[in-house]
């Protein structure tokens, strides 16, 4: 039978890259030693008072059809913060509720690319971006960070990539897989290119409570970016809640209105229970505390992890301000990437993913997530000690 | 800003249809006395042990990422259902759980359609059909169900809708609004056409357990249409879990391969807890008897509402086989069908959907959902004898 192009588009060609993940995860559950620090899935359980607020949400019958946007009460919460934080001025007709912010992103591609657009990329980026950019017949063109400068935005980079064609500037800040979080006057900069040139400009902010150093900036809060900015968060990575598919869009109200079509015949609203759990998620002070706790914990795994890589003089990690993950650089070693987490996982049983996944710019790193406790991440830092001993 | 396309495409003209059931709902939280039959979300509970089921597994901490495609053992069961029931040999490769069959909808249109194309779909239609369709860039071909007898299919209008562009025939059976399930006569002449134009076809299946009379029939299981048919199913009807967002499609593995993909980078899978539920519901003695009591009440309900409008000369009401919906035909009142759903819902304080938004050929009709208990419906039923006189 025949399908459809859109079928093509969506055929990543990056899956090898996650093959050390799968034999990791399926050999963990012969061998626990295995230890897996290939995916930005927190090891943390979701906040106690957000899992009663759905099972009370379950046992009170909110399992019929919502709003298609999301709850009032919800979306006005999510517009209030997002206003407080970085001063755009917001309101619940702001903000559309989706399954993730994966969710989100796919939805804001399709209403704003179309076929013939070229859409820019900053890279590293998380895999799924190419699909959601080519689905929609546009053109991803990546940008890639410098990576001489640890990751930082190259200026005269981006400003090159623009054409006539360019409609959107895609990131995510912090982003994933490198921890870099873009600072006042890189989004300036940015900010500047989207309003002189007329672009939407997509800030993909999943991380952006997951911040160890300096402070988290919106693009969205810069002036005149806010009729361009369409702001994508969740509460997955936050609150340890990737799995509830909860996330949302905040931009435009005209955006909103065709995020809400397309919501219509896309998804048909988020579970009530769910947005009970997401309201509390965003509330409660118990559930703030166990995310800022989390937060704690991912800063004192990095600083173990960065610890550990820097003792290392053919290995040069590059240390993250935010987010679960860092990257190291391995082509000291004389191994590339792919290389590299293939010998740590048969020498040592550790899951790390090569990052080319992420992007050409970052093939010679390998990703390292930090979702496993205190005494595994020792534990893999000696294996790491003990593995490097064969490159001196 | 710029939009894509896409956005106009997903923009329903039919939303007009909806303002009495926006008006309903809305006059009933200040005025219990409303009654709102203009909604297909059943008044039931989800059974107990499907709630317990996804309460065990929020609390068992089953909050993190899941398998895109769905687990094994609910796929495994939801093929083997299948299975039973048409006949077609399927596995869990042949299986993907979406965010409902709305979601299931959405990507299957989205991995077999592309601009040119021509997708028919029998009609009444549900009215998400429309976007769905157009927003791959296809041309949706409506084919008319025959009103002259009951809404069953048109052989005749259909075979001259195929074109050298059709490239699949979509349709619901159970029917809503109809209520009409296809039978083996009509299903074999579909497949007929499908296999010698080599199209595709779309089978929504949601409400093939709510079936009164006779046995509901899946064309997948028709020689020669496993290659050809994607078959849609939910538990939001037949489990009263409209809110849960569960639903899925069968159909080939390459195109599971597919949709796979798509929801990758749309949706990443079901809550983990949602599938324990999902997997409860399709395999628990008790959720199983609950769902067939809910079918029960429907039966009933159907029944109560035929005798109401029989009675009544200058209506003409189609008895559904299946489903929580019936349509009447309204036109001998001299009022068209939205100038009855308004009358009714001023006079009367009911609310029904004029059925115009589900196709030309049903602008006659009203739809009624039954999904109120006895006593309303009493109510309901007097109100109209009431309402009724006026055109006597």
């Amino acid at each position: 039978m025949r399908y459809a192009p859109l079928t093509q588009a969506i055929q990543g060609e990056t899956v090898d890259a996650w093959d050390i993940h799968f034999k990791a995860t399926a050999l963990k559950e012969k061998d626990s030693s295995v230890i897996v620090l290939s995916i930005g899935d927190p090891d943390f359980d979701t906040p106690t008072p957000v899992i009663d607020a759905a099972v009370a949400g379950l046992k009170g019958g909110d399992t019929h059809y919502v709003e298609i946007e999301g709850r009032d009460n919800l979306r006005a919460e999510i517009a209030n913060q997002h206003q407080q934080k970085c001063g755009q001025p917001v309101t619940k007709d702001n903000v559309i509720l989706l399954a993730g912010a994966q969710n989100a992103l796919f939805s804001s591609a399709l209403c704003i690319l179309q076929p013939g657009d070229e859409a820019i990329v900053l890279q590293p980026m998380y895999v799924t971006y190419e699909a959601c950019i080519q689905l929609t017949g546009a053109k991803l063109v990546p940008v890639a960070m410098d990576k001489h400068n640890n990751f930082r935005l190259d200026k005269d980079a981006l400003a090159a990539a623009i054409t006539p064609k360019t409609r959107a500037i895609f990131f995510a800040t912090p982003n994933n897989p490198s921890g870099v979080m873009l600072n006042k006057d890189e989004l300036s900069y940015i900010a500047d290119l989207a309003i002189s040139h007329d672009l939407w400009v997509v800030s993909d902010e999943v991380y952006s409570r997951t911040v160890f150093e300096g402070e988290h900036v919106s693009i969205a809060g810069f002036d005149k970016m806010a009729e361009r900015t369409i702001t994508l968060n969740s509460l997955s990575k936050s609150h340890a809640m990737t799995g509830w598919r909860a996330g949302w869009a905040i931009g435009p109200e005209t955006l909103i209105k065709h995020l809400s079509n397309l919501s219509l015949c896309m998804l048909y609203g988020l579970p009530g229970f769910v947005q009970q759990a997401a309201y509390v998620a965003l509330t409660d002070s118990q559930a703030l505390m166990d995310s800022e706790a989390m937060r704690e914990s991912y800063r004192r795994r990095r600083d173990t992890l960065v610890a550990c890589f820097e003792k290392h003089e053919n290995l040069a990690c590059i240390p993250p301000e935010a987010s679960m993950f860092l990257l190291v650089d391995v082509s000291q070693t004389g191994l590339n990437a792919q290389q590299f987490a293939e010998a740590l996982f048969e020498q040592e049983r550790i899951g790390v993913l090569p990052a080319t996944a992420f992007g050409q710019c970052a093939s010679d790193y390998i990703r390292i997530s930090y979702v496993v406790d205190d005494e595994q991440l020792a534990q893999a830092c000696e294996r790491i000690d003990n593995f490097m001993l064969q490159f001196v």
